[in-house]
This record gives C-alpha cells, structure tokens and sequence, in this order.
C-alpha cells in the first residue's frame, strides 16, 4: 500500500463542506467515490480539516492509501476527469506512511474577504462577503492583536461544542485593506468549529462600531459563545494552506 | 424620456450570449425583462456589441430611454436586486439623447485567456481555454503583426456571412504570456462575427507549429474562411471594455 498526498482546491459553492455525509454533496463525498472507483478498492482519505459548507480551498491537503500502483500524475489526471470542474486535485505525491494531513500539519491558513464595493463582481461574489457599510480596520487590527497567540477560545465556537481541549494558539491575526476589499488572514495550529468566521463577525462588530476593540479580548475570558460576534457567512472563507 | 447608459459585467457560461431570443437566456433578455419591469413599459436595450453563447464581459456596454424618474444609484440596485448574480449593472449615468451604445463606440477591447498549467483552478476555469502543449509566442506575435491594421477579414469571420462590408480596423493585437496564461488582448473600432474567436484559433495554429506565421497574411488576401483556423471556444474570451 502506498500512502499519497494530495493537494486539493474547490469552489465550494456547490457542496455541503468537506466531511462525507449520506445523500449529500460533499468533498470528501466526491474524492472517496472517484479513489474508490480508481482504485477497485474502497479508499478511506484523511483530511487536513473540515471545511464548512460553503467554504472555498486553494490548498486543503489529504492523504490515502491505496494498492493501486503506477504514475501518480495519471493518477492525478484520472480523478480529475472523474470530478466535476469545481474540485481539481492540483498536486499528487507520495508520501511516507507516517504521513497524516490532519495530525502531521503544522499549521493552516484561512483568508476570509469582504467586498466593500457597491455592486460586488459576477467574477467573484462566490467568495466574498458583501458588506457596503464602512469598517474601520484600524480598530479591527487593534481587537485582533487581543486575540493572537494562545487562548481559550470556548466563546468563539458553536455553544456546547463536543470538543474539551478549546485552548488553540492563533499565530497571525491581520486585517489587509485595499480599495474594494478587506482580507483577514487567519493562521494557526488549528480552529474550533466556526472558530475563524466567529473571530472574523466579532472583528466586524468592531469596525462598525457595535463593541469596543477591548471587549474582544474581555469575550475570551467569559468563555460564553453569546458574548463574541456573529458568524460571518460561509461564502467569505477560503482554506488558503496547510504547513507541514 | 432619459437615456441612460450602463455598463454590464457578466459570467457568461450560462447564458446564450448577448442577443434576445425567444425562449432563451440571454443578457439582453434578462436587462429587457428586469428594465421593464421597474419601467412599468416596454424597454428597448442597445447593447455596444453581440458578445455569442458562453463569452463574458467585464465593461459590456448599453443604452436605454426610460420615462422613469429618481435617483440613478437606486435605478442601478434596482435593476441588480432583480438579476442573477451572474450579470451585474456596475454603473448607471445619464447619457445624451444622441448617445447610443453601438454606433457612438469608438474602440472595443477583448481579451482571450489560454491557461497554460497542467491543472486548471476550479476559480477560472469558467474564464480560460485550456491548452497544455507548448505555443510559441514569438511565432504568435509575427503573426499578429500581420493581422493589425485595415484590412478586409472575410477569412476570418462565419462563411457567407451577411454583413457586405467586411474591412475591419484591428488597432492591437498583443500576445501577453505569464507562468500559467497567454492572454491575448484584442482592440479595434468594430468585430465581424466569431472574428476575435478565429483570431485566436489560428494565432493558435501559428503557435503550434501548425502553420507559418506568414501564412496569416495570406489568409487575409484569400478571403476564404477555410485557409483561417478553427474558431477558439467562447469561454476563454472577454469583452473587456468599450470606449467612447
């Protein structure tokens, strides 16, 4: 059996995330159906992270195992033409078999934008999240440096979430701004679920003016979901790298 | 009645191109249906040019006479909040009674995107033809150096086409390559049908190594649509801008 790393993009538009669910459109619903297939054996593939319904990948990463010998940019070439044009394996490898894209990353970057233009492209309304009022990302940056390095970041993940340890360490926190965008750049070890596009609408409850940038670092310490911003919409996050 | 003048950006991969048409989607279908409906009479639309099935644009241009009043933003949201995502009004401004989208143009400019990598993003593959061997651009630039200028395209457009006057004026023509795109920039005064296209199609050729690049010269002087090359798929091809 040889172990092989993909890295995968998608327009995630279209389906329910990435984790694989019965009757329903998913990533790894896809890629499992299409290696399965390839491989004449059922294939098991281990994703970097779970991306939410809606949200895009330029460079998620996953890795399998498969009997199935031969070139591997075929390979490449063959789930490929077995996928819809909205998912694309980019890059195939071997990997060692100690290899696992969700255990062995270092680290992943999210980008999440908000377009600030009146009429928001038919090139790019996919991945953005319209927001026409004016934010002022001075104050953004200012909240984000509250919350980079690490935390408890309970309040910042769906209430009652499954998972115990809620301690993650945020490594880069940035608000980049241009004439009709505002990216924020999101890096770490790894989120919670909702983590990025929670920190993501609390920073835009601060540009607006609806909290105060202090009052975001006072949120981590509640602990209480109800005390951090909205969930910023799907559509605006892209899954941008994952480090090894 | 005011005149109004818009300029239109679409994805045009699910449309039957610019012209109305009975029973199809089309962009100048769906503007007459919306503008009428806000209008509450029946609108004509000028368009500056037919863009054909699956061709996109990011400065289409048009105009209109509506006896609606009021502010001209809120027309524009009106118009977009009616629309598909895919086709958005980007501007809307008073125009003279004597302006009209196609006859006052003075210039249009396209642009055909060829994507070079082994593997296309599931971000523009909408946008881009794919074509993985090698084109020598050098040989597309002498090429292109034949075709700018006044001359008669015949060769270059639909056989027996209707237009009678076939002599066009090509001001540019560049190939520009990039590590993953050739894009070809297209402009002049006015286009016969599928020209851009066939343009393109046989700078191809040329690139290739299918025929020479002072072949394309002679081609002009045939006059015979079957010495051009092959017509290049619609969806790697924008209008880009109309200029007045």
């Amino acid at each position: 059996m040889s172990n092989i790393k993909i890295t995968i993009q998608y327009d995630g538009t279209n389906y329910h995330g990435w984790q694989i669910q019965p009757n329903r459109r998913t990533i790894q619903g896809e890629l499992t159906r299409v290696l399965s297939l390839l491989a004449h054996h059922p294939v098991t593939i281990y994703g970097a992270g779970r991306t939410d319904a809606g949200v895009h990948a330029e460079g998620q990463v996953a890795n399998f195992f498969t009997e199935r010998d031969g070139d591997i940019q075929q390979l490449r070439d063959a789930i490929n033409g077995n996928l819809d044009r909205d998912i694309r394996v980019v890059r195939a490898e071997p990997a060692s078999d100690a290899f696992n894209a969700r255990r062995s990353a270092i680290e992943k970057i999210y980008r999440y934008r908000i377009c600030k233009d009146e009429v928001v492209s038919p090139f790019v309304y996919r991945y953005v999240y319209h927001y026409r009022a004016r934010l002022d990302t001075d104050l953004m940056r200012l909240a984000a440096s509250e919350l980079i390095g690490t935390h408890d970041f309970t309040a910042f993940t769906v209430a009652h979430a499954d998972t115990e340890d809620r301690v993650r360490t945020l490594t880069r926190l940035a608000v980049d701004e241009s004439a009709s965008e505002i990216a924020i750049i999101v890096a770490g070890g790894g989120f919670l679920r909702y983590m990025v596009r929670t920190i993501v609408g609390t920073l835009i409850d601060v540009g607006r003016g609806k909290r105060t940038a202090a009052s975001v670092g006072e949120t981590l310490l509640t602990r209480e979901r109800s005390s951090a911003g909205p969930t910023a919409p799907a559509c605006g996050l892209t899954l941008v790298r994952v480090d090894y």
